[in-house]
């Protein structure tokens, strides 16, 4: 798979999954707002991507910041957090790699030292890719066990190696369970009005020559009725202490449909994705977004004009629909507050 | 609202519903295979709408017929029949209406006049079409008693005028309800890969000043789930003697979602689409249409190429998630096989 961001000397670059399958191009970022910009356009999306090119951006403000003292500096960082923050409000990734790259300033801003400050947020930015991947490979092995031996895995937008630094959660899961040998096929919610799926999802699949299908979102339903799918797995944008899962717009309504039909639905994603302190997921605020991603399809109008569209771009899955969530560090099953808890608190005795 | 279906002197008119709302447009079907070609690509849909066409086909192709006798004539209508049955395999409004002008004809041709079959025939196509409009007034006005006074209405796919020969079924029920000074909005499922509601019913209510809120497929769950959605409302391409209903693709999704979330779900319907003589939904074929439809948009592709797609064009959903059936003998409610039975008897009393 192409790298779906990038560190380079002349500024971040980023796979542009808006022109995907069509065209593979990437978009150059030459400065942090043009890293914002990409973020908020969707030129990279899903949210471990997002915490990876935050912590770019984030380090590409600092290094080419023309600040001459560490006052200057922090306070020209502190705007460049709020840029970024200001992108997206959903995925917790984003503000979590923001606080990460924080604490990596404050720790190298105590040497004095600016140019030690800019080589170490470099660092920092690099390693947190590096990690994504590394967490992605764990995810995929906690959850490959979950998968059936053979069939059918429903999966809803992408939540795969372009939502993440490399390999994916949903999509790792999978892809684990394959290269484990399993006989797994692919049902891909084409995931309107973005079409990650039909667009991201198909195309990563077909290039690891996983069997995929695609289908409309409003089919999801009757295939889960069918008996033919095994499992169901996706990612997740935030995901609050009781296990309430906020992810992309229909999740909701996959996993409903798969509770209903006795057809396990697992959230795979990340311990960054936790925000433990939102007790549920009615807290989690939800984006919405442009009204023409709902009435154009690639640029072509689909609704009368002047009629009024709804856009919210993430719902809610309550954790009651939600079978297991599988992360770096292991499975959490119900109940959530302790599992959920335990599995971070083990996390963070681990990397201390 | 403009006719969906019409007779003329030169052919059949068909209101091309594969151009709207971009254009409003006729397309003249000058013979019966003309007319089987429209409804194969549906340039008209609906499953009343699909019989109303075809009672027209089978008139036109009777008219049209260059037979000289009764028994050359006779031949050329079952062919003419199997024809227009070729179309399209769920509704089951298409053999409904192909049976009441095999009828027709045979009452006529006892006439042993020529003139006199193909006289009544067209004048029996033309009470299909003007009765079906009868028949939706009289579903909306039962159906507009179980809508709430004030709120927003969820319907899937178009269940419109544009359905039907006018006024249409769900749409109907909603336009009754505000006809009844209710203050409704609709919330329009954009129902892919056709896109009815979000190029049909959005059309059809715009122009009748009904509000309307056009999402997508996959947000239906999300507010079902958030409590502002007082009923949905849908049609029906064929209805089982248990009450099972076969409808657009993610009709099933809607009413499980509407019952999980103690939203009444209702289906409305004339008695011209129950099919009695199947006893529960699993034995309604289900169309499985192109691929192209799904990946493409408007001629647009939206998906790498080579990748599968499925396209069943519709589902089935179990009685359990089915509040009432709306028809125009009044409403049924489970148990189903008792209510429809009864409804469809006393319908056939009245007409004998």
């Amino acid at each position: 798979m192409l790298p779906t961001v990038e560190w380079t000397d002349e500024g971040v670059k980023l796979l542009d999954q808006l022109q995907l399958p069509a065209t593979v191009t990437y978009r150059l970022c030459r400065n942090y707002q043009e890293v914002a910009e990409g973020i908020r356009e969707m030129v990279v999306r899903g949210a471990p991507a997002i915490g990876v090119t935050a912590a770019m951006g984030a380090a590409l403000g600092v290094v080419q910041s023309p600040a001459r003292d560490m006052a200057a500096l922090r306070q020209e960082f502190a705007g460049i957090r709020a840029t970024l923050a200001a992108t997206r409000p959903t995925a917790v990734n984003l503000f979590w790699a923001l606080e990460r790259m924080n604490q990596t300033f404050e720790a190298a801003a105590a040497s004095g030292d600016l140019g030690e400050v800019r080589r170490r947020m470099r660092e920092e930015a690099l390693a947190v890719c590096a990690e994504d991947i590394a967490i992605n490979r764990a995810i995929g092995r906690y959850g490959a066990a979950l998968l059936p031996a053979a069939g059918e895995v429903l999966t809803h937008c992408n939540a795969g190696a372009l939502a993440t630094a490399g390999y994916g959660t949903a999509l790792g899961v999978i892809r684990a369970a394959v290269e484990d040998g399993k006989a797994l096929r692919v049902l891909a919610d084409e995931t309107r009005p973005y079409l990650q799926g039909a667009r991201l999802t198909a195309w990563e699949l077909q290039q690891d020559g996983i069997p995929t299908t695609v289908i409309t979102d409003n089919m999801a339903g009757h295939f889960l009725h069918s008996g033919r799918v095994g499992a169901v797995v996706v990612g997740a944008d935030r995901i609050a202490a009781n296990g309430d899962v906020a992810n992309k717009i229909g999740t909701y309504s996959v996993a409903v449909l798969a509770h209903e039909n006795g057809v396990p639905f697992y959230v795979a994603a990340p311990l960054s994705t936790l925000d433990l302190s939102l007790a549920s997921g009615e807290q989690i605020p939800i984006e919405q977004r442009a009204a023409a991603e709902v009435t154009h399809l690639r640029g072509v109008p689909i609704t009368p004009e002047g009629v009024a569209v709804a856009n919210p771009a993430f719902d809610v899955t309550p954790n009651r629909y939600v079978t297991a969530i599988i992360t770096e560090a292991g499975v959490a099953r119900a109940p959530y507050q302790a599992s959920l808890a335990a599995l971070a608190g083990g996390a963070r005795g681990q990397s201390a």
